[in-house]
């Protein structure tokens, strides 16, 4: 895709000089008459063309019968015509050289093999024309400072919000008209708005990479049903977080129930919702789960400016009540910030003022609080002043409603966030939202809840922490053919996985009972033996596999044995002989594996074996190719980590060998990703420290050419 | 205590016919001016007589110097002078025969050991006089529809709340105003409000006690940061739940952090939360973790009277957005609320109107809903019509925002909810409030959020359940001496629970090798000999443990190495002989055992033992004594249980000797627990099926006597 192209086109949707509106209608409730209505009361500077061949006049506008009749091309144009029309307004526009079309109707592909084929045709004449395409069947794209409204929304049916930096990028509709409307409630300042529904051409992803540019937006909020294009999200992610602007992300499909949803409605795969997890991670988005989190997190960080959280967050609370505090250190808890003990010098402050306090935190401030109030300001300054803590937390409670206190403890908080300008302030404030904004304005950062508060302050962070790391650099890896045959069977699998690094120990292959005694001679001790074919899977089911063996008699019995079960249980599997392998037992059970997400590539997982992956499901995965830091976040990250770091008496496990096989199963899954749809590696023994690691069994399953896949 | 005195005391405190108002202030914004200023405002009908040495007039009414010079003993004291000269006024007022008082002052526990007298000597004077007294240091009692304010709650500054059904009982003064200011914006209904502060004499328990017997009161809202009498909290959470109306708890401090903080604010023990779970499941409250949903559920149980949400909650959704749809599945998810597909029936009534929706769960409404709002009334009646699903779930996301939509689907609620009398309509809408009174007033449940709609929808159907099986009768236990001895040493407390009902093996006592000889041959096979001591704990550590012990011979030299090594390491020790046991390994690794709940008496736990219970804490418990069924609900409740029922080849684990063991142990710890601190039986191997379980290890730990208490 032509990088100019897309920049000049998203530029015509929320910057055009002139907007036609086809399927224009004089009833401004009507949705072909609300663009133009919302156009001209919001105060649209461009020009306006209603498009409609049976009025001369709409809405007190000329309108013209169709594109060919308006006195110049315009840059954008919004289509309210549905289906197979709509097709043919968008080739007539492309014909005439129009920059961009948003296609707010429907009738497209939520609507049956028809409409699919309709919107076949959409996305062919955008990439064939270069026009920009948004929709079919969406909500559309706004811009606030220009009133650019493509859109027939009720969010703008009363008034335009407020100019500002906060720009949204929704595939819903709805979920971006409410994060809209939400953010309005807020007062929040508005860049942009997109709603790209079916994603015939421009997706959510382009949207943010073109806001990524716009200086207009500071912050952007995403929100995902699914993803078409994952390198194109990618792409986007980081050129937001290059440009130092943050994306908050909300993603819907979570759940099993909710992936059901999505598919039968986008008509999509929804993807696994834990890779989109990891892509966040790499790329740096914040995650967010509710669209109230979206919002206020948003306004948050609008808010704050360049003000800062803290990477690994801790706050300092202060709060006129026990039991608030009780509750604040509770949340506080369940979203991962500490309540660190204040500092002597923090503490002395405190009792300088309240010398019956116990200067422990959360700070309890008492009724003093509101019956002298100048003693807030005291106490978040000496809060503020705390090296302890990454910031201070202050439950106001009902204190703002009324004007006698509102008016002492605004002037109070003006003061100590101007004496602290890098430190953040967070304030829990459920209104009056005029109240609200005095604060925000100062740089004070406000939630309405206990519990909104403290998610918000562990997002916060995370932006905190995208922000000062940058961009994450992923090194590019050649894709290399795999070795002949490496998918073939168990001793393919495990030479190909040992050569890239994977801690195999010495097997052999033999196809004689003879050659089988000597194998079991030279490994020495117990070997395992193992029927060799590509075309038995479960090898124990068919009497495969011989453990425990030793001598070179029992050996040859073995191998007969094996031979004599397979030809038995498997008369037409292809036999490539009998791998004997040492046998081995001692360290903590592992499993690594490798699989291709449909959207984003080849992931890696880690999880401890046994009931720990089948019950627990304690797994971690990532993105690959991981770098060695990567992988041991990932081991850190499971929950069974203690098994791995001395509990319950074990020795410590060998983190390095582990990490460095997680990273080698990484970048083997990217270099012949073209090649292997999934890896197993069951079990991984990782021993103590200093003792490595030794995988025992490996599976590599190729990717179905397209040919088989047509097959099936 | 006396029951007719806490019901007259309380009695006196809601509905008192006079308030006296001790240091009452002439100026209507100070605390000694507020409640006067509320009394006057609202319109309270009874007399309110100023106590102020200082003044004649306070308010426009006559002040009176003291007590004793009031023209009648009042029913009510509110006491606004601080510490020392508030004691002086409540025995004045005791003397007098006053029926209570609430002090509104602090200066008591929470103000150091001086106050800690004081408050003493508060609770002496209730417990002598009868009288029954509020606080101290608490925000005191409203009673709405006589407008009895006893507190000086800014929540009431303004107005006065809607009479109702909704009564509050919190501990935190804060926190109760806050939730009371929160009902009230929601246009609630309230009956009673009481904030208990330092409970000198009347707890929250207690008011919950009264509010259960109060016609005004139909819904209980109780904050909780801890509980000074859990026998108290029991028979008030049981007459509530007898009296069929539901209490919604919302019990903080319930993390670490938290719970350090609630120390450091109530100077109380804050007790174990998980006891606390424990005590709402089985005396019937509905536990909550927010003010909010503390609100939401309050309003929506008052909303929906005797309308049914189903005990285990499923939700057949209707959204105008495929992405609401997806989101609503996820939260449902989330809080195990099931998404059933739609019955045949229900699935033809919406193709019939919506030909192309694919008919199924979330049922996606399309953008049609707001052109033809009267689809909303066909699809919703369909819905809610649907034997698949207990309730039904609407988003109704800014519709009702617009007055054209507003009256169409008001009017469409209101028919389906009328034709569907037992079935809860549940509407997630966020406005504007007084769209949300009507569709309440009509029975409909409304929450604000998708989040917080699945968190009520499981909050609603623990409180139908609760209210379906009635108040659970707990069976009372004998107490009984622990047979002498019992706690001495592993043998004895392994006979004792033996005899209880507990699966331990034949095991046998010597005290000489050859009888150590003679018990090995005489269990057979492989045995284990430990060292039996009351003094010794640890015996592995001080090789006290022989295990694997078979022979005449090697019995006869372990229990010399086993006499030896107690001398060698613990030459002081008293020798009760040596242990000789049978070696068992096969099962699942269980522990059992009890404790002694500082507030709430025996509890019982169960969880599967080694790794499943040191790093991922999955345990179970309940107050003990246990029924077979809340034995078998707490194993069933364990994240590891599919270990027990079958997973991985296991056979599926003898739940019938584990349950019953459970229920022995539970049993024996009430019955002993004058004398039992603590039992652990570690581990309980439990076999497959019909093949029973065996316990190999056993520590009862004894209650300190006061005076051991006193000598450390």
């Amino acid at each position: 895709m032509n990088d100019t192209r897309d920049k000049a086109g998203l530029t015509a949707i929320f910057e055009p000089r002139s907007i036609a509106v086809v399927g224009a209608s004089s009833d401004p409730q009507k949705t072909g008459g609300r663009p133009i209505h919302m156009l001209l009361k919001h105060g649209f500077k461009g020009d306006v063309f209603p498009v409609n061949p049976k009025a001369d006049e709409v809405q007190g506008l000329k309108a013209y019968p169709s594109l060919d009749d308006l006195p110049e091309v315009p840059d954008l144009v919004l289509i309210l015509v549905p289906g197979a029309a709509a097709v043919s307004v968008l080739e007539r526009a492309a014909a005439l050289g129009v920059g961009s079309a948003i296609v707010l109707s429907a009738g497209f592909a939520e609507n049956g093999a028809e409409g699919q084929v309709l919107q076949a045709q959409v996305t062919a004449l955008a990439e064939t024309s270069g026009m920009r395409i948004v929709g079919p069947n969406c909500l559309g794209a706004v811009s606030v400072a220009n009133c650019a409204i493509g859109t027939f929304s009720i969010a703008l049916e009363k008034e335009m919000p407020r100019a500002g930096g906060i720009s949204i990028a929704s595939q819903s509709g709805n979920i971006g008209s409410v994060t809209l409307a939400g953010l309005c409630r807020e007062g929040a300042g508005i860049a942009r708005f997109i709603a790209t529904g079916n994603e015939a051409d421009v997706q959510a992803a382009d949207a943010v990479d073109w806001m990524a540019d716009d200086e207009a937006t500071r912050v952007i909020l995403l929100v995902l049903e699914t993803c078409r294009d994952g390198a194109r999200l990618i792409r986007a992610l980081a050129k937001a977080r290059s440009a130092g602007k943050p994306v908050v992300v909300m993603k819907i499909g979570t759940s099993e129930a909710g992936q059901k949803a999505a598919l039968s409605h986008t008509g999509g795969l929804a993807g696994s919702d834990r890779v989109f997890d990891a892509v966040f991670e790499r790329y740096g988005a914040v995650r967010v789960q509710s669209i109230e989190d979206l919002v206020q997190v948003g306004v948050a960080l609008e808010a704050m400016g360049a003000r800062r959280i803290g990477t690994d967050p801790s706050a300092a609370m202060v709060a006129a009540s026990g039991g608030f505090g009780v509750m604040m250190a509770d949340a506080a808890a369940a979203n991962g910030v500490a309540v660190n003990a204040l500092a002597e010098d923090t503490q002395d402050r405190i009792k300088a003022r309240l010398p019956l306090a116990s200067a422990v935190n959360p700070i309890d401030a008492t009724a003093q609080m509101s019956a002298s109030p100048e003693i807030l300001e005291h106490l978040v300054d000496a809060a503020l002043a705390d090296p302890n803590n990454s910031t201070v937390c202050l439950m106001l409670a009902m204190g703002m409603g009324l004007p006698r206190l509102r008016a002492v403890y605004t002037e109070a908080l003006r003061k100590v966030s101007a004496a602290h300008p890098n430190k953040a302030l967070v304030a829990i404030i459920g209104g009056p939202q005029d109240a609200i904004a005095d604060l925000r304005a100062m740089g004070i950062v406000c939630f309405p809840t206990i519990d909104a508060t403290m998610r918000g302050i562990a997002a916060l962070a995370t932006a905190g922490a995208l922000r000062d790391v940058g961009a994450e650099q992923v090194e590019e890896i050649a894709p290399a053919p795999l070795p002949a045959g490496a998918a073939r069977n168990e001793a393919t699998a495990k030479a190909a996985l040992k050569a890239a690094g994977l801690p195999f120990p010495e097997e052999i292959v033999v196809t004689t009972a003879q050659d089988a005694a000597q194998a079991v001679a030279q490994i020495g001790g117990k070997v395992a033996m193992k029927i060799l074919s590509p075309d038995i899977q479960h090898k124990s089911d068919i009497g495969g596999v011989e453990l425990g063996v030793s001598g070179e008699e029992n050996a040859r019995a073995a191998f007969n044995r094996l031979i004599t079960a397979a030809e038995l249980h498997a008369p037409n599997a292809r036999l490539d002989g009998v791998l004997v392998a040492p046998m081995s037992s001692q360290g903590t059970e592992l499993i690594l594996g490798t699989t291709q997400d449909a959207t984003f590539g080849p992931v890696v997982m880690v999880g401890l074996g046994g009931v720990f992956t089948e019950v627990f499901e304690d797994t971690a995965l990532a993105l690959a190719p991981v770098t060695v830091e990567q992988a041991e976040r990932m081991v850190r990250s499971l929950r069974a980590f203690a098994l791995l770091d001395g509990a319950r008496g074990r020795p410590k496990a060998d983190l390095a060998t582990l990490t460095q096989a997680i990273v080698a199963l990484s970048r083997f899954a990217v270099t012949h990703a073209e090649e292997v749809a999934e890896i197993d590696i069951n079990p991984l023994l990782v021993r103590g420290v200093g003792n490595g690691a030794v995988a025992l069994d490996a599976l590599i399953v190729p990717r179905q050419t397209e040919a088989e896949e047509a097959a099936q």
